[in-house]
């Protein structure tokens, strides 16, 4: 194929931004090259507010055809969490077909080198960027997510972690170099001396499985990680959450295909209703890599199953805040109201558990009794989501029937300290909107340090569900953290403490239990959020996650180094 | 503890030799710290031959007591392939007393930091390497190496391999700084700003098994990967080869008590005859790292069950050599024979299958027929070892029966082009020396192209045992090589050829299947010799090795890394 674009065009065009993605990641001050804001986009080819809705609703009721190769069905079926069917079929695959095709364009993509390939990604992020207005749509109208947060989180912060992503597969590869000349002496005699060449090396077919929530920010660091160090990838969204990936996967073909390369190298694998591709997928000798946002149960049987493959998983998880302290009780307040709210609390790391000590808190307000601390954060909640208009723009929609199920039964788990309240969303009727249900639960010792410890508090709510666990001491609280995290796992710990000791005892547990903590957040800066190029999301040392986003060891394994040796 | 040994002293005596480590990892150009000829040792401190064999003696028949705790029982019985009994116990360990002392030390050993961390790894490699005459014999009589090669293998290369892990732990641990200040520009308003602290934190333990042939070689790039990154080790080694890692350790607890930290972050599991303490080691949940060498089956069984560490295995491989033509026909015999013949064939870099075409090869010398080069190979291997002296110190012994049995089998599976002979070691008479067997096999499509193809040089056969194998053309040695790495995995790939196209086409075989290759090697380095810094031991990418030695994914997942953030 003729390139459209050549290597030396992308080089020149993206290079710097690909040096300052070393530089931060390195550094891991703050950068971005992706705009938060939605008037930034409009200019430079890039569709403003109007233009992406435009382009949303041209999709609508259409056949997204990928031009991949063994199409044998078009499936879809897509309801917005919104109510809008948005009537978009996808491409279903014969996998004996797709799959031999996308190891075709393999070899090329492997000899084109590091560089190469991490300039082609990031082209694929900036034609992605161009268009954020209309993922944001794609992205709102199956996540449930409200439209600012769609746009934010499923625009310029998913683009970041894939940008990240490029950055650490970028610098791994390029670790070792291209070729060496190794001599080494052998006193009178004529030294030994060979000419050494290294090649990064793909695996295979890396396979990104999306989850509902978040189809771009989880899926875009394992397809750019495995893309950019030279595996093919295949796509398998989420049934609910397909539009934003297939029109990821349809950038990266075009891309491919401009710049001279096999479009099949990225292919959507979309499913029937109940066909349940995945376990056939995972377990396919052509996979090699797996990256999987979801469920413990289905993350713990690839672990055990897809043993062809390298594993990436993020599962569930409990996260805990402690609150034994604040010289901020304002600031507290509003900061966990906050984090409560976001999208419902349907986040990996939006916090459960709040442990809070049954004799009260010391507080900059005096001392807080724990009745007072629940009705204040409580009160602080209503606040926050009092009028209606703001609530519908944080909160989003509920994402599918299971959550409205749990909220609704959750209440019935003990003293109710803030009921769930429905909202109306004038522009979407059919939207299920929730606020946030805290419900008190008591974390006495005796009930959840047994082995056999049968406690609400101890499985993941997943949904706009918490629990104000009232625990007898800050020695007990640390002790519920430690057992929670390593046995449940955790994405986000936070921690309120105006105590030294208690501070290092809190991070200790962290450091121990590889969880990442979060300390006295009462600003515009909150526990369930997580930066690309600074934050690391998630661990990778406890259950709630094998990886974490974005660090050496999720790169590294995505590739192999091949050396051939010659006599100099 | 009181440190007799700072943190600073060590740094500034060892930090310009990890510097020189981290540049040669990133050159991959020749370098080594640790001399590889025997009369370099002697001066500042180092033992010359006679101290290091008058210290092995003195071991013999003693009880080497490393002061662990939970020591239930003293136990033994190593005789070495040389006949000698070594008469050397060890302590038997209560693991429910020894892992929980192992852990205690742990948060000091964390806090020490990843510079810390490597300057005592490198005090122990000096101490080692002071005493490698005395491991020397401890290699050699336990592995059945010959001396020098136990000292040179088991002795500077070994160390080499340990400190090149040291200097890829430390180079992946502070690829992320240990603290950031972080702010987000916020338009108007003030900026978000937050303080970030990041910290490498350890699995756990990490468990070393070793091997019977190359306890130092093959253990140390584990046992110094997972010391350098914060982990406490055990350390258990085959029950034929005890003494070298046992000597190991005992430096390790020198070191690490000497420099103020818990010695008990490193100790040895020696088990009793017949005791099989490897499948209760790996699935302990206190061990969350596993480095195994040694057979598939129990590498697969690790990888399956001990799901609870990160499992790096060197298991079985069919290492293929490729004969299509050469323009040096006598530097390859040469070559080849001292491959074939190096410590009896017992390494996993030794080549087994010699693809030859039928109708023969061309060469400088004219063509030559496939029987002309079988005998000629064979009379190469005769004239490398015709004198019995010479024999001896590049055989070494037979390193178990298994081995003897194999290659007394060998002979009947088909016309043998090159007989075994015993030799005899005047120094230890009892001693099973013998040199290697060339047996002539059809290497036709039919005999090895379908899935239940049943011929031997589709199996590994370990020891002083190669097979001819005729093929019928080039073609067929490239797809027969492909299909025995894809499915029985390699760990070295040589080839001879003149033919650019060939070349060309068994480099993009072993790119496609990660194999390591050489290319035309008729000097003096061989296809089944590696060396730290500059090549790569395995790929990680075939069914031989799930890891690399040594590469960033061989260190990246040893350690995690927590983040403690507040707001600045």
């Amino acid at each position: 194929m003729a390139a459209e674009l050549t290597a030396q065009e992308l080089i020149a065009k993206h290079r710097p931004t690909l040096d300052q993605a070393l530089e931060a990641i390195r550094t891991r001050a703050y950068w971005s090259p992706h705009p938060e804001h939605p008037k930034a986009y409009g200019e430079n080819g890039s569709l403003d507010a109007a233009a992406g809705k435009a382009a949303f609703d041209a999709l609508l009721g259409t056949r997204l055809d990928l031009g991949q190769p063994g199409t044998d069905d078009w499936v879809g079926g897509e309801v917005s969490p919104y109510g809008v069917e948005l009537g978009v079929s996808y491409p279903h695959a014969d996998l004996d077909v797709l799959l031999p095709a996308m190891k075709a364009g393999q070899r090329a993509w492997r000899d084109a080198g590091a560089e190469t390939r991490a300039v082609v990604c990031l082209e694929i992020l900036k034609r992605i960027s161009d268009r954020t207005h209309e993922f944001a749509h794609a992205v709102m109208h199956t996540s449930g997510q409200a439209f600012m947060m769609a746009l934010q989180a499923g625009g310029p912060h998913a683009q970041d972690r894939g940008l990240e992503a490029v950055a650490y597969a970028y610098a791994e590869q390029v670790r070792t170099p291209g070729t060496a000349e190794w001599t080494k002496p052998q006193g009178k005699r004529d030294p030994l001396a060979l000419t050494k060449r290294f090649t990064p090396v793909p695996r295979g077919i890396g396979l990104v499985i999306g989850c509902n929530t978040f189809p771009t920010w989880n899926g875009y660091p394992g397809l750019f990680a495995s893309l950019a160090t030279g595996n093919a990838v295949l796509v398998k969204p989420h049934p609910r959450a397909v539009l934003p990936l297939a029109l990821t996967v349809q950038v990266c073909r075009d891309v491919l295909a401009e710049a001279g390369f096999d479009p099949n190298l990225v292919a959507l694998a979309a499913e029937r209703p109940g066909e349940g591709i995945a376990k056939t997928l995972a377990t396919r000798p052509e996979i090699r890599i797996i990256d999987y946002t979801g469920s413990t149960a289905f993350g713990d049987w690839l672990e055990a199953n897809a043993r062809q493959a390298q594993v990436y998983t993020e599962k569930a998880g409990v996260n805990t805040v402690l609150v034994e302290s604040t010289d901020s009780y304002k600031g507290m307040l509003s900061n966990l109201a906050f984090s409560l709210s976001l999208y419902s609390g349907q986040m990996c790391t939006t916090p459960q558990n709040l442990l809070i000590p049954r004799d009260g808190i010391r507080t900059d307000e005096g001392h807080k009794t724990f009745d007072e601390v629940t009705a204040d954060l409580a009160r602080a909640v209503d606040g926050l989501l009092g009028d209606d208009a703001r609530a519908n723009a944080l909160l989003g929609a509920i994402v599918n029937p299971d959550v409205k199920a749990r909220l609704e039964a959750a209440a019935g788990l003990g003293e109710v300290a803030l009921a769930s309240r429905e909202i109306g969303n004038p522009e979407f009727p059919d939207a299920v909107v929730r606020t946030p249900v805290i419900v008190k639960l008591d974390g006495a010792r005796k009930y959840w340090e047994g082995a056999d410890a049968d406690v609400a508090y101890l499985s993941e709510c997943f949904g706009p569900v918490s629990f104000a666990v009232a625990v007898d001491s800050a020695a007990d609280a640390l002790d519920l953290l430690r057992r929670t995290v390593r046995e449940k796992g955790a994405m986000t710990v936070g921690a309120y403490t105006s105590d030294t000791e208690v501070e290092q005892a809190v991070e200790e547990v962290c450091l121990e239990e590889s969880a990442q903590l979060s300390l006295n957040l009462t600003g515009g800066v909150y526990v369930n959020q997580t930066a690309a190029f600074s934050d690391f999301h998630g661990s990778g040392g406890n259950p709630a996650a094998n990886a974490a986003l974005c660090d050496g060891a999720f790169v590294a394994n995505r590739f192999r180094v091949v050396e051939v040796r010659r006599e100099a």
